[in-house]
């Protein structure tokens, strides 16, 4: 059964090429339609087209396939292209010619628009929260071990000191960018796309600020034409936002997975966060920190996707908008996952005695000593030429002791601050 | 001359590798080196490292390059790798001493990213400038043309009647969107990183609150390493706005384009906004649009450079950084430009008159002729099948009186509650 | 079952976490594995490490595997984490101890790359013939439609004359060059890797000239570094080659879904290539062509991704290649399914009669006009202002019956000559 | 001065927009103007539309331009908008009349186009060469540290023994694979495209396959719409093959600038190849490398710019191509400085001693002693067991004395062969 139905038999393989595997996605969005279709047959009722018997009937259907769905036995048989072809189904099956009506006035373009805006707004949300916690937990963290020593690189080369309380809570604090960018998403799918219809409105005179109301938008897509563009450019912001919290946690897992290396040695985690090697017994590889960095990249690569797809199209709809769902879900799925296992992992984390002492790491304090000078009245290049001969002569003596006062510094690390920052 | 020059000769090649045309491009930033300079140095005396006497000379020597750099005389020659070596040697070629003291308690990282900071700052303050400006002229021609019937499209086949209302209005609101990202980038650089030094802080006493307040930063990158992982991050977030923004431009000349072509004739320019063909004297090509398009495709593109030039490095500089800004900038003053030839541009539209009883154009109104079914009381689906019929057996007349009332409609297009959700 | 388990407990969601969907995606690469074990085994008893007994064992069960493999009753259960653990279990599982044999010398890394190099060659040869087909197809469609004119358009606009032989035989001549990547991926994919272990080598006398002839490898990727480190790079170079390929299909489907719409009415297909709509009765829409586009540029898309996992890891194995596999075999089996379709759908265009008369195309022949102007010993410019002259004033009347004779004109497609150039 | 001027004056600011670069970007193609106009001329001279004293003038006049190309002293002027006019301008300037007549039966499109295939070809050809030169390099540098131990790593870990040897002659067998890419791109482009004028081909009795023999082209692409559809399609292949070669430098510039870093000191380089820092004075960082996988990654990025520019557009020219010109000819430009500067840089490479007896290195030998118990007899899973079990009690004692004997592996590099895999 298709919607589009005309009569006609459809080669079977082309049905196949067309439906794709809409039916395993859909399973996501199937609450959000639930969600959209109450809000717009109450609204049918508001303006005169659905009786209030008729109303009762449709919402009682439509509660009951919401229980399906929550305790997850609702199944897209193969007769259906849709979730939402499914749900006509039930109701006409369940409800008889009032399932229906629930079509009128709207479109398969706005049930999947709006089901979509639904479904990504209270992601975003549920992401929103989990870089919450993972933020805490990196400032706790930064906390912990805000005296632990760890030597700072430039051009991987050793530098300066930084510490792993600075680490941390760097990443902490990088994660407020990304949820300037989350909340910009979550700003463009809080708009009510509902009533576009086919892209181009309904005839009907159908009420969008109380369909807006009831599903609790903060506001409306007005334009018809422009709730429907949405497809496509909705994706490619949230895309943009899942790629710039998942290239945070990338560099992170890059940096942990550094670190794990003999060759550092500064951090390391229990066997139950590491995996072994079918030939070598002695490995404990950072698998977990190279599958967040993995995913991470591959969440990041989504953007080019989304925008390939919609790309140098005219506006109005077009078939291809209904790819965008596919990894764009799969996405939301997988970072939420990232970000749990993300946090469980990095309270597990084993922070080692690093030798500051060690040959390779005693420049890190040239720079500190350089600026003992300069407080002492040289100039800075006086300062530099003199600690620069000092090392190339071996004469060289660091100066640990040096405090770093200045905000977010090694030793003033801010972290309260670094917390208030987080947008409400 | 070269910062970091330890009296070694370099390989001419190497240098020229290296150095790359970092000459050109800082130019774009030579203003914003200045102001960061005036606060560090007015920070220098604050914390007692300057004399109230050096400061003044400083300051005074950082005036007269900043006028020189208005009045656009402002050179950096090939002796000089890049702007901040350049105002180095020139406030200690004219002041002596003094003008060395100015690179105490800072590195050049952190005055190459206090300087991006204020450029990244004030540009997407100008482009959001621009695109409020084109709101406006789009809100505009939307008012003007709001009653000129367009057909709209889906899957490009003729479907649902349209308006040049709704075309103008659309691409409007959906700049909304586009301003939601540029609000985050500018929230994302609205944060004074000076003060990182090479990315790990300063054993100076430096106050970086004073810096803040000086420069006008919203707030502080307070983790100094968050600081410098801003290097890349930034321009991240800051293409995937412009990228949006480019998205939505693109496709708004997509649509002109194609309603240039003779098979729609639905827009035209005059003579001065169209190029001829060295071989086809009839022709009147649409190149700006295809211009704005083809630049804005470019500037799409931005973020894939942006990202795999900075993913997957540990943290910490890395010189790989010195790249992003060449193509960041030049983004920056493409898009200026395209968002005022569009603007411009636009104004010159020739609306034409569509003969919406042209034959191609009347099942338009099938939609429309099953609604008024459904309201004298038939359901969507027996009215769809007998509109339907009427198509196929090309009995069907079109309706063409049908007003749309609903929000956002072809007759409701809402515009004042559109300028009303540009953000403040 | 891991083949990794030392004995300690891993976390459910951690093994999730990392284990992803391999199973899914590895049911793909079983018959390699096979074959890549039988060849392994092989060389194992040539160098003495396996008894004729052991080999005729080994070989038995993997032959049994193969079958079921072949039969589609192959099944990875949930306590593997991956082909190349079940396989082994089922061999040590049905033969005993000599089943835990065929490890000797080699690693996991080795077989997941052996495996992947013989999915890849065996699916671009598949990829390859199927290009062919279509290549003749186009071909086929170009000598039948050679005589029906086309308006050619520059810009969107109506220029100059162009046929549908013309525009099938472009296709076709345009895979060409999509083969020359796709017979460059095959050449990459085309030597042996297996002995490469973990990635530096083994110390057992393996014979890695022996199994390359067993695998019908063209050669052996020597260097056991360079083979490994084709993880990533081979999906580069693949994905090249099937966006290359994608983007000529997905520029072709343009074309379609446009000369579809009714302002071109160049093209139509029978109601089994069309799709209706849930609310406009009468539309007939080119999804078939619009889901080419839009799966095509999915697959342009993945490049993308490949780079973005591997870019800027240092040399050795990362766990993060192991992410590479599922979109990279998901494109495979998506392209073959969009050829087909696309091969078979070409075939049932319907191509209109385009009435060339019209107003809006008799500009097509203006350059013909200056030409015969030309050859009757005029100034290319005299007769290009002569012409425009006429244009402008409206005056000018087309000359449609001028022959273009040279190679690859409208009257001269040398279907011939592009047929002989698709490489052997 | 514009070829398509129709005496209508164009607004500056338009004409600048429309103009862009092309100025500073068609230096590079001006030879290859001449050169094909040349051909061009011979071609009009054979099909009797030039005397021949018009084709002695008008090569003559072409050579003095060739001339002042080659000297350098060649300069598109600002009334010009692209080389293409200004060398007709000259022509008409010197010889007169018969300078206008070189346009007869081509468009400016064909001249971009060819002049573009021939540009595209020699610099792919000049690419190859500076790889092959690179190449021998690395397999030199490989035969002279083949005995140099280096500790190969998975997961960045400590893994099994690799070596010098095997690290430089990895990366030279990995560029083969991207020289098949070259390959692939070369043959792309060495196909004659003039004769398709602006797309759809010319009424003259035009002879390709003369102008193809005259430009040295191996064969033509027949069709002149698939002629015109290079434009674009052309860019994609050659950015995927230097993008791939791109890759393969990258990554060996991160193992470089890894191995540089204190914690690891396997390589060095002379003072010539490394900076320091401002602000450090004991740094001596990897800049040239870091460059050099910075700017591959740039160039590894042309992709989806030349992808974004030209997807999803109708076939037929628009003026957005104009655009693939620019990004194109300087990552040409760029990689030839790459590649130059890798095979000076890695000649002067210091390989340092490693102490392989240090406890972090101890483990590379397990597998080695692991082979040898199982040559001696027991299975792999059992001395995996003892193995492993000695490394967990510290009792375990490496086996450094293990000579690995198969192809490609650490005592048996094989660089002849490799060396003869190098395509023709």
């Amino acid at each position: 059964m298709k919607l589009w139905d005309k009569g006609i038999s459809i080669d079977k393989k082309i049905e196949q090429f067309t439906v794709g595997n809409d039916r395993e996605i859909d399973i996501h969005i199937a609450k959000y339609d639930v969600i959209a279709s109450k809000a717009h047959a109450k609204m049918l009722h508001k303006i005169g087209i659905l009786t209030t018997i008729e109303l009762e009937q449709l919402l009682g259907g439509l509660d009951l396939l919401a229980n399906e769905i929550e305790a997850g036995e609702f199944v897209i048989d193969a007769q259906f292209e849709d979730v939402h072809s499914k749900i006509e189904y039930e109701l006409t099956a369940n409800l008889g010619d009032v399932g229906k009506k629930i079509h009128t006035a709207r479109s398969r373009n706005d049930q999947v628009l709006v089901a979509c805006h639904l479904y990504y707004k209270e992601n975003l949300g549920l992401v929103r929260e989990k870089v919450k916690t993972l933020f805490e937990t990196l400032l706790s963290q930064a906390e912990v071990y805000k005296d632990k020593v760890l030597p700072g690189y430039t051009h991987l080369q050793v530098a300066m000191p930084s510490s792993f309380g600075l680490w941390f809570s760097a990443y902490a604090e990088q994660m407020i960018d990304d949820v300037f960018l989350i909340d910009a998403a979550i700003k463009t799918v809080d708009q009510n796309p509902l009533g576009s219809a086919a892209g181009y409105g309904s005839s009907f005179p159908i009420d969008r600020e109380f369909t807006t109301k009831e599903m609790e938008f903060a506001t409306l897509k007005y334009n018809v034409v422009a709730a429907q563009m949405g497809r496509g450019k909705n994706e490619r912001t949230i895309s943009a936002a899942l790629g710039s919290l998942a290239n945070t946690m990338a560099r992170f897992a890059m940096d942990t997975c550094l670190y794990m290396s003999q060759n550092f040695g500064f951090v390391s985690f229990p066997d139950e966060l590491t995996t072994g090697s079918s030939i070598m017994p002695h490995k404990k590889n950072p698998d977990v920190f190279e599958l967040i960095r993995g995913k991470c990249n591959k969440i990041q690569a989504l953007q080019t996707e989304m925008v390939l797809i919609t790309n140098n199209l005219p506006s109005g709809y077009h078939r291809d908008f209904q790819l965008l769902k596919e990894n764009m879900i799969a996405a939301f799925e997988e970072i939420k996952d990232i970000l749990d296992i993300f946090n469980f992992s990095i309270q597990q984390v084993i922070v080692k005695d690093i030798d500051i002492n060690d040959e390779k790491y005693k420049y890190l304090f040239t720079v500190d000593n350089i600026n003992t000078l300069v407080v002492e009245g040289q100039t800075f290049r006086e300062a530099y030429q003199k600690i620069g001969g000092q090392v190339q002569d071996g004469t060289y003596v660091p100066d640990t002791s040096k405090k770093h006062t200045h905000e977010g510094s090694i030793h003033n690390l801010c972290l309260d601050k670094i917390r208030d920052k987080f947008p409400e």
